[in-house]
């Protein structure tokens, strides 16, 4: 075995997709800073396409996506059986993702419609399991807006609706997450994008990955709810060796681009909301965990405040992760394709040699003859 | 990039489950011809233990695999719906993985249980799909031969028993394949066994994967049907740059040693079921293929006329795979939990760089302002 562990810092294959070389995050040779003022569909167009879109292609492409946001009235039959089912979330939206490639048309279906219904599929989701009704998207209304309309039911302010772009386009690509890694060798198999985005969703649902989120606002609550000291909490966990959720990032060692936008609209919207409680430990926290253990916050780690803030129960934090991060595995999905080359690694075999069966067998079953 | 496309020859990672070095397969150190004759619960049992089950325990195995074939009245229901959706098997099949782990408790759910969920589940599908009643297990055979009674309807006799056997053994693990790839990574985020059978079976429905033994069998049938020459037939997708399915291996180059063993099941198969007329084709294009190629058959050449003999319709032979290679993707999942690591690898960027967003937006909007 002459590569390190878990891939880390292999490069397994070329993309024109995104970049997190020397701790910077491009999109398509753009720094994701300067896209975060963008909206999510321009960026959407952007990853799939690798330029920005002309005026009139983006207005069509907005219509393109809404318009497709209305799920099959068979999809939504089964979700509302599934839906509700005692179980996470995330296992709910791996059954419903593969569902809705079971109750569409397959062979038909490209990128922009699976996409808006995913989104759909993610918003009613949540409004089911919260015992609310499914709401319509609004045509006059962006991508990322409708999506945050469908979860809440209530139609956004401006400056809402801005924020929630803003953390769409920070989830929507990041080169060979696990997820997207995932989703890449399935598409290498020739499978359909459904399966390929059923699979990312398996791999998103893992604690190591997107299950983050969920766990940092857990610790938060921990914190709050019992009125603990922040840095001793950190601490304590710390000396029992525990992960302290939402720092440092496998290939963000500097700090992680995406964590200092959040901050602030994680700061805006505690405020709001009066969560400031969160925020205030959130600071403390990040602070000790700098100066002591040189650690950054990734960008769960303002993210999990900033859904709560936005009225989502805990548990709901990833699917919606899933929900930005769909744009990406559809645009890896597409460029795997064109590869058309099967991804299929090989393992050094470090078990037990030359056995005999016939001998080994004779002395599992002896007595027996 | 410095690495080969689709990772071919990169050892990605160790493994004590099974090799395939110098294009021979051994499980555990043992060579698949010796394992052959062997029953499907002791390969298992090799598998996932690394050495052969003592007598007591290999009887108490299969007893307690067989009283775990029975489904949860909920998956039943669910799949009930979802198997008669007009889609591939492999759909279905995706989808009801998912279930199961969304109407079972994920948390307690052990190999064991799951591998024997997953032989009736497929079963099910098969059987609702053929508009036959479901069967439930027979507490005194073994576990290969419970899933083809539960495939067919009829309990098979010894020599069918053993055959079926002998085809579930040779499928049942392949170290680094694609799905099983694909399991590992997906553990790698510590997600739950469901999630990563959901994700092996999405990446084994690719045509460039477990959907190859279909794609061998529609070729037989449009050799056999048009009473077309099968050289003839060869020439003709060869020169017209068309796959000819069933031939070459990305890890074998001297040819795969399973398709040895189940060319001589396939050769009774066909003579017992009068389907000569297929195997005959199937050796005149393997005689060519060797010929004028240099190219060996693979497991899926002579599988896909094994499950036609049996009476299984062809987009049933992949979930069938699936089945057998439940045992080998659990495997891996377990050694893969074991090893507590992301797998997250790196890429290369070679897309546009230093874009100005600013810049460019004013570009593609200018006329507007």
């Amino acid at each position: 075995m002459d590569l390190p562990k878990g891939l880390a810092g292999v490069i397994v294959d070329e993309t024109e997709i995104s970049s997190t070389a020397g701790g910077k995050l491009i999109y398509s040779g753009y720094p994701i800073a300067e896209l975060a003022d963008s909206t999510y569909e321009e960026v959407v167009f952007l990853l799939w396409h690798s330029r920005l879109p002309m005026k009139a292609e983006l207005e069509a492409f907005r219509k393109e996506l809404v318009s497709e946001m209305v799920l099959p009235s068979e999809s939504t039959r089964l979700l509302l059986y599934v839906a509700k089912e005692p179980q996470h979330p995330m296992s709910i939206l791996r059954t419903a993702t593969s569902l809705l490639g079971t109750t569409n048309n397959v062979k038909q279906d490209e990128p922009p419609k699976i996409l808006a219904k995913m989104l759909t599929l993610i918003a009613s989701i949540v409004r089911i399991r919260q015992g609310e009704p499914m709401k319509e998207p609004d045509p006059k209304l962006g991508v990322a807006d409708n999506f945050l309309y469908m979860l809440t039911g209530k139609k956004p302010t401006l400056e809402h609706a801005k924020m929630f772009n803003t953390v769409m386009i920070l989830h929507a690509d990041h080169e060979f997450n696990a997820s997207t890694f995932t989703a890449r060798v399935v598409a290498s198999t020739s499978a359909d994008y459904y399966s390929c985005l059923t699979a990312a969703v398996c791999a998103l649902k893992g604690p190591l990955h997107g299950g983050a989120n969920e766990r940092v606002f857990r610790m938060l609550e921990e914190i709050v709810d019992n009125d603990a000291d922040p840095i001793e909490y950190v601490k304590d966990r710390i000396a029992n060796k525990l992960k302290v959720m939402g720092f440092g990032h496998r290939v963000y060692k500097n700090g992680d681009p995406r964590a200092a936008i959040l901050r602030d609209i994680a700061e805006k919207l505690a405020k709001e909301t009066h969560n400031e409680k969160y925020f205030d430990v959130q600071i403390k926290i990040a602070a000790f965990m700098l100066e002591e253990k040189g650690l950054h916050p990734n960008v769960d780690y303002y993210t999990a405040l900033v859904y709560h803030c936005l009225g989502l129960e805990r548990d709901l934090f990833t699917p919606i992760f899933a929900a930005c991060r769909t744009a990406g595995w559809l645009a890896h999905v597409m460029e795997q394709r064109r590869e058309s080359c099967l991804i299929r690694p090989s393992s050094e075999y470090v078990g037990p040699k030359a056995r005999e069966y016939y001998k080994d067998h004779y002395v599992t079953t002896k007595g027996d003859i």
